[in-house]
Parts: C-alpha cells; sequence; structure tokens
C-alpha cells in the first residue's frame, strides 16, 4: 500500500475552503484521501469575508488579512458566483435577492463547509512563515507561527496548495505633497466604515471596482462630495450629482488636489484605490508566483499547478469575474491531480498549453471577450472532474445583462433580479432599494425577529 | 591573525546608528573593527523619525515601521536625550529649544551618522526574514528579502544586534461593539495628522504618552473634545475646556462609548492608546526576546546581551526614560564585547545579575525612582568604555524638572528651558509658544528663509 500523502493548504477563505470540500466530497465516495492541514492565520474562515474592524496590523502583529468594509454588498450578481454543489436556495430555504450583503455571502459560504464537516483540518490563528522544498526527498517543510500555543511548528509535506489570494496586499503609489496632506490617506485595503467620511470631500484613486464601490459607499453614507481620478480613462458612469471623475493626481498642495487637466479641488481625505500585489512573503523566490493581476498568470498549468516545480499549486490567482464557483473548479482539478486521477504532461508540454492560454489573453479587447475567456477556462476544468455540471454560458449572459444594468443605473443595479442556472430560481427583489439599505446585517437582509432597526445602526 | 568577525545589525534606527556610529570611534581610533552589515527596512536610516505618510503596509508589503505623527514636538527636554559625543550646539550652530519637533531631532541624528560617515555599512530597503543559530559552527545565517534587488539574500554572521526597537507592533484590545462602530477605530500607530480629527469627539483609549501627546495633538489642531479613558488612574492633569478623563471603556453602541463609572459620551473616532509589543517575527522561539515593556526585560546582561545566547545583543528594548544616550551607552559596550575588550561572566554570574536588577527594578515605585534607576544602569554601562562622560546625576535633576512643568501646565511646559549637562548651553525659548506653533517644519523652527508660512500648512 502507498504511503498516504500529507498536504498543506494555505489559506481556509473560499478557495481553501473549496479545496477542503473538494477533498470531503471524494471521502464521502469512498477514496482514500490525503491526511491534510489547512493552516489560516485568522480565528475563522472565510477570508475576506471574515469581517474585522482592525487595519494594518492584527492581534498577533501580522499584517490584518481583510479589506472588506462594512455595508459591502456584492457588486456581482450571485447567480454568477453560486455553488454549483450547494445552492442559495439549499441554503436560505427561501428565496434572496440578486446581490446579497457581505454577512448573508459569509453564511453562504459557511453553510456549505459546516454541513461538509470539514473544520477539523484547519489549524487557526497560526500564521505560516516558510515554505521550502527538499529536492532530494521532494517534500516540502511549512514552518508557522501558532499564536494560540505560542510556537514555531514545522512539518513536511507532498504538496502545498497557495490560498492565501491576492487581494491583502496594497499597492499603494506615493504622490508629491503626500506628507503634508493635512487629513486620513488610506488604501482601499484599510477602509472599513463610509460613515467616517460623511460631510467630507473624498478623493479615491483609481478607476477599477474599489474606487466604484467605495466611492459609492461614501456617496450613500453622506459624502459631500466624491471625486475619482482614473490613469487611462473613466469609468464613465451616469454618477449622481456630487460625484465627479477628474484625470491624473499631479500633486496635492496642503489639501488642495491637483489633477493633469490642470483642475484642482480641496478635498478632506485620499483613498488609494490603486489594486493589491500578489503577496507571499512565506515563500522563496524560487516557489513564488510572481504575476500582476490579470486572467493568465504565467508558469501556472491550468491555473493551478505551479509549473516550475508542479507539486505545488496556486488558486484563485487570477483575475476575477468568476469566483467561488471558479475556485470549485480549480479545487476539484486540484484534488485530483494530488489523488493521481489525473497525469500532469511533461514540463514542455505545460508551458506551451500555458502559452496558448496567454496568447487568446493578450486578444481579448472587450469585457464580454474577458469573461467568456474565463467561462472557457472553468468549463475546461470542470470536463475533467466530477464537479457538478454548471452553465457556463447562461452564467456568462448575466455577466453581460449585469454590465448593461450597471450602465443603465450605477446606484439601481443592485435592485435587478437575474435567475439561477443552478435551480432555475429567479432572484426576489429586495425589500429595500440598495441606495435606502443602510442596514447591511444578516437579520435585516432576511427579515428575521432579531433584526436592528435601522435607525439605530446609521 | 585571528579571522576578522562579521556581525550583522537589523536596524537603522537611532540603536542601531549608535552602534555603527561605535564601531567607526573605535576604527578612527586606529582599531580592527568587524566587518558589519546593517539591515534596514526602510529606504533610508532614523526608524521611527523618519516619518511616512504610509500606514499598515509599507510600499514593499512590509508591516510600516513608524509610528510617528505629524506635528509631533519631543516629549522630554532635549538635554535628556543629548549624545554626549555630539552635541545640538555643535550640529545646529545655534542655540535652541528644549523640546524640538520631530524633524529637528531627526536632522540632529542624521548629523551625527553623516558625520561619521558610515552609510556605506547599510542596506536599505532590505527586510530580515529569518534568523538561524547553528550550534556547531557557533554562527548565524540571517536570511533577507533586498525588495531593491527582488532577490533574497543570506550570509553567516559570529554576532547578530537587534536593533529594530519595541513602537512598531501595536497591542490593540477589542472591546465590544468595534465592528459596529460608525466611525474609524485605529490604534496610535497609524495616527498621523491630527487635523484628520478637527471638529470632531475623539476617544483615547489609555493613559501613558500616546494618550497624552495624541489627545493633546486633536486639542491643539481643533477637535470639538478629547475624551481620554484610562484603566487603572486617571493622568490626572490640568487639563483644558473639552478635555474629560473617563474610567474603562466598557463597550460601544453605535457611536456611544459607556465607561465603567455608568457614564457614557457620543465619539466619532476612537484612537487605541494602548502600547506596542516586542515584536520579533524573524526570529526563532530560542533566540526572540519575550517580554513586556520595562525597565529591566529578562535574559537581557547588561541590559543587552542575550544570556540565553550571549553572541545575539539587543539594544533598546528597555521601557525609556533615557532614549539616544542610553543607546549610546548600550552600543559602545556591546562593541567593547564583541570586539572582545570586555569580557562576559558564566550564564550562571549573568543571570544573578539580572536577578539583582530585577529585584531592584521590581521595588521600584516612583517615576523619580525609575528614571533614577536608568541612570544607575547608564552609569554602569559607560564606566566601562571609552564613550565620554555623562552627567547623569545631572540629567536626572531635569526629569524632575520635567515633570513638575508638566504637572504645572500640560498644555505649556514645552515653553521651558533648561540647561545643557554636555556643555552647559540654557536651551532658548522657542519664538512661537508650542500650542500656537502650528507649523513644524525645520525651516519654521530654525527661522530659515524658505520657511513655508504657518498659513499655508495648517
Amino acid at each position: 500500500m502507498p504511503k498516504q500523502k500529507r498536504i498543506a493548504i494555505i489559506g481556509a477563505g473560499p478557495s481553501g475552503l473549496a479545496l477542503l470540500r473538494a477533498f470531503q466530497s471524494a471521502r464521502d465516495e469512498g477514496a482514500d484521501i490525503p491526511e491534510i492541514v489547512c493552516f489560516e492565520k485568522q480565528k475563522d474562515w472565510g477570508g475576506m469575508w471574515n469581517y474585522t474592524w482592525r487595519t494594518g496590523m492584527d492581534e498577533n502583529g501580522e499584517p490584518v488579512h481583510g479589506s472588506m468594509y462594512r455595508y459591502l454588498w456584492s457588486n456581482g450578481p450571485k447567480e454568477c458566483l453560486e455553488f454549483a454543489d450547494y445552492t442559495f436556495d439549499e441554503h436560505f430555504k427561501k428565496t434572496i435577492s440578486s446581490y446579497p450583503p457581505r454577512e448573508v455571502l459569509w453564511d453562504y459560504i459557511q453553510g456549505r463547509v459546516k454541513k461538509a464537516n470539514i473544520r477539523q483540518y484547519i489549524r487557526f490563528n497560526t500564521a505560516v512563515k516558510d515554505v521550502a522544498f527538499d529536492k532530494t526527498t521532494g517534500q516540502f517543510t511549512v514552518t508557522a507561527q501558532d499564536y494560540s500555543a505560542g510556537r514555531r511548528t514545522s512539518g513536511t509535506f507532498d504538496h502545498v496548495i497557495v490560498a492565501t489570494g491576492h487581494f491583502s496586499t496594497p499597492n499603494a503609489p506615493s504622490y508629491p505633497g503626500f506628507d503634508l496632506f493635512p487629513g486620513r490617506i488610506l488604501h482601499a485595503h484599510d477602509f472599513r466604515d463610509a460613515a467616517e467620511f460623511k460631510g467630507k470631500d473624498v478623493l479615491l484613486i483609481g478607476s477599477s471596482y474599489s474606487a466604484e464601490d467605495i466611492g459609492s459607499q461614501c456617496y450613500k453614507y453622506g459624502a459631500k462630495s466624491v471625486t475619482t481620478s482614473y490613469r487611462s480613462r473613466p469609468m464613465g458612469y451616469d454618477w449622481p450629482k456630487g460625484w465627479e471623475e477628474k484625470p491624473c493626481l499631479t500633486r496635492v498642495d496642503g489639501k488642495t488636489a491637483h489633477f493633469s487637466d490642470g483642475t484642482r479641488r480641496d478635498v478632506d481625505a485620499i483613498i488609494l484605490c490603486t489594486g493589491y500585489k500578489h503577496h507571499f512573503p512565506f515563500l522563496p523566490d524560487e516557489l513564488r508566483l510572481k504575476t500582476s493581476n490579470r486572467l493568465w498568470p504565467l508558469n501556472l498549468y491550468e491555473g493551478v499547478v505551479f509549473t516550475p516545480n508542479p507539486r505545488l499549486f496556486y488558486l484563485g490567482m487570477q483575475d476575477l469575474w468568476y469566483s467561488f464557483n471558479m475556485f470549485d473548479a480549480q479545487a476539484w482539478l486540484t484534488r485530483d491531480i494530488i489523488m493521481d486521477r489525473i497525469a500532469l504532461p511533461s514540463r514542455a508540454d505545460m508551458e506551451a498549453a500555458n502559452d496558448q492560454w496567454r496568447e487568446k489573453e493578450v486578444a481579448i479587447r472587450t469585457d464580454e471577450q474577458a469573461f467568456k475567456y474565463q467561462g472557457d477556462y472553468i468549463k475546461g476544468l470542470i470536463a475533467q472532474t466530477d464537479y457538478p455540471e454548471l452553465d457556463v454560458d447562461n452564467i456568462n449572459r448575466i455577466f453581460l445583462q449585469w454590465k448593461k444594468d450597471k450602465k443603465a443605473d450605477i446606484m439601481g443595479y443592485r435592485d435587478k433580479c437575474y435567475r439561477s442556472v443552478v435551480t432555475g430560481t429567479l432572484a426576489a427583489r429586495h425589500h429595500v432599494p440598495w441606495i435606502k439599505a443602510f442596514d447591511d446585517s444578516l437579520e435585516a437582509y432576511l427579515r428575521l425577529p432579531s433584526a436592528r432597526s435601522q435607525a439605530a445602526r446609521v
């Protein structure tokens, strides 16, 4: 009998949990699964979805993982991220809206893994500090700081799966005058509560999802004005009164922001919505994925196998149109490779496949091409495993409708309803329009008896 | 001829620079000094005194070292921290006041090390990731990430000196209701600009230097009210109108803070002035100093030699009454131990000495006893090396006067003048009282021609 494999999963967020669920699913069908240790820096699972009021360093002196903020509602239809093996209908036992708030999505993610009974695999409050690969033995040594026990531990593993996400380490450029700006300058990573900016003139640097959504939050919760500064092109939505798009910030002088078109504006706070870095401080150079945020990072065969060392895997490292269900598709494939159900081709063939994907990625010109590209990738993964069927073409249609709905009404698109491709259920309209839904709690959303009143929360 | 030693200094702040200066001083007198590599995470030297607008993570994804904020003026007389070998008179060529602002002190620190020509020893933008000790060879392997070169480097050393400070990793307790507080919650580590809190009701948790000084900043720059919450006893100064001391925070409910005496207050922001942790994530358990912030951390013979492994040193790890000149005294002793000018006693004798110091420390009841204790410690260090004479008794008298001046006028004490124990110079009154000195730039302070006007900065 071959020796049981040992695997280390780093991170118990959506990607890491998807992999735990994939293994549990195989175990339930009678397969021998590897011995699994999942290392999680935080005290609870859910990664980004596990909200914390903390910014900067956490209670252990570790960088805070979360970039989640209060009042966040999904910015894409939940029908695009639904698990094929655990539906919203199954979890909530009722029909909910298409854009639920953070706590509701967190509850949904947890529902599946509670049902799967996988919590025992996770070492919480334990931060991985180092991973080393021994060419002779073909094994990894993973060193971690266990903050509950107050000691450093080490163990050897046949495979390591990096599932730490890529929205935790800010990319924060500096601009002339920042050191003398008389107000708060923060990266989106540290944004927590829009109420802080009530009555303020807020400047956001960036023109992607963070700028769009944090700006919308600030607007919704009473900012005096919202200015967003783009580098290449404006977001171009039909912004409400008090919201203006400006080209590049060139400098700040006191509280006056200067832009490349010669205009200026006095602002009270500056929020850098300038993206994140793929950052793996616990990995040595030769094991570290080096990529910007894009649809096809190189060196990842099938988007998950690290070709320079194919015993190492990365989950969820792509620019995300798809999310939870893509992590699932990646997790099921990763599981099957680890369990020797799927054989890897030669390194040259893996690299050739990567190059083909990259070539197609580089030719992408529109958003529609982008999410269809990612959909094709997911179809290819699902075809290789027993992950339940997923109607990717239909999800692509929802993405397209979502883009149109946003374009039509940036402050109203979250009131739209879409149909689940898994269950066929048409989402219910939420009982309050998003722009007036100040209470984002699970209780208020589901109209449970313990709901805090909106008045008490704003 | 014995092989030249190699030493690694971690950190180029006041402590690390003091050690570089100590070695340079020996070299200038003809001694053979070890080969030195000083690792500095930041792009420039000065540690805490090198101000950055950044909070949380820096541009390399490393925790921001600095807890420095704008408009910080020394909160103790400069006469208590003056270098014995490089005076304020020598540096500024004119008489300055007793409580200079941050930029002025940074300039002073830099003046000495520029003169000493030691910058070539420092590897900037390089963060130490791991230190390992090999019992067989008696050597340390130091692994560091060089962010300029984009690679990890490793080297072996006979000695490692940890000079990374202990005011960088926040101790941040949580309170019920923090996750729903509608405003900013931050630790003092992330405080940068008091102007952010103009017109706001600010709550500070803590009753030590951070609470006292950040509260004073907020008051000076226009906070609507300042509330400080103490755990054991109030600071008890004669606070200005709008400043109130409260006992323990018990919870927050929305924006209402509740205190243990049953009173409450609505606040807009909460600043945790709850101290820092001695935190050395790059050290394994057996090399890591574990201590709270106190006058005599155990396991440090003469306050610097790590007794479980006396080839390892720690500088500046004590609770600080004395600062720059204490780091000097420690640096000169460390240098002489490394250069075999001073022999270490047995481990048992070192531990016995530690126990004696600890026993005296535990008996301390008053602030006066505390700074005299630290003064005695410094006298003991200086007596063993060629560091210039320092009139510690006289500095103790200045500390005592400072305490009285603060008690008499907490918003006015920085206008007092003291006499240097090194040069005998009586400080000059600053040209603006501290409470009205809104421009803290070097130029404004020294009345240089390029001074920005106060109006332009506030």
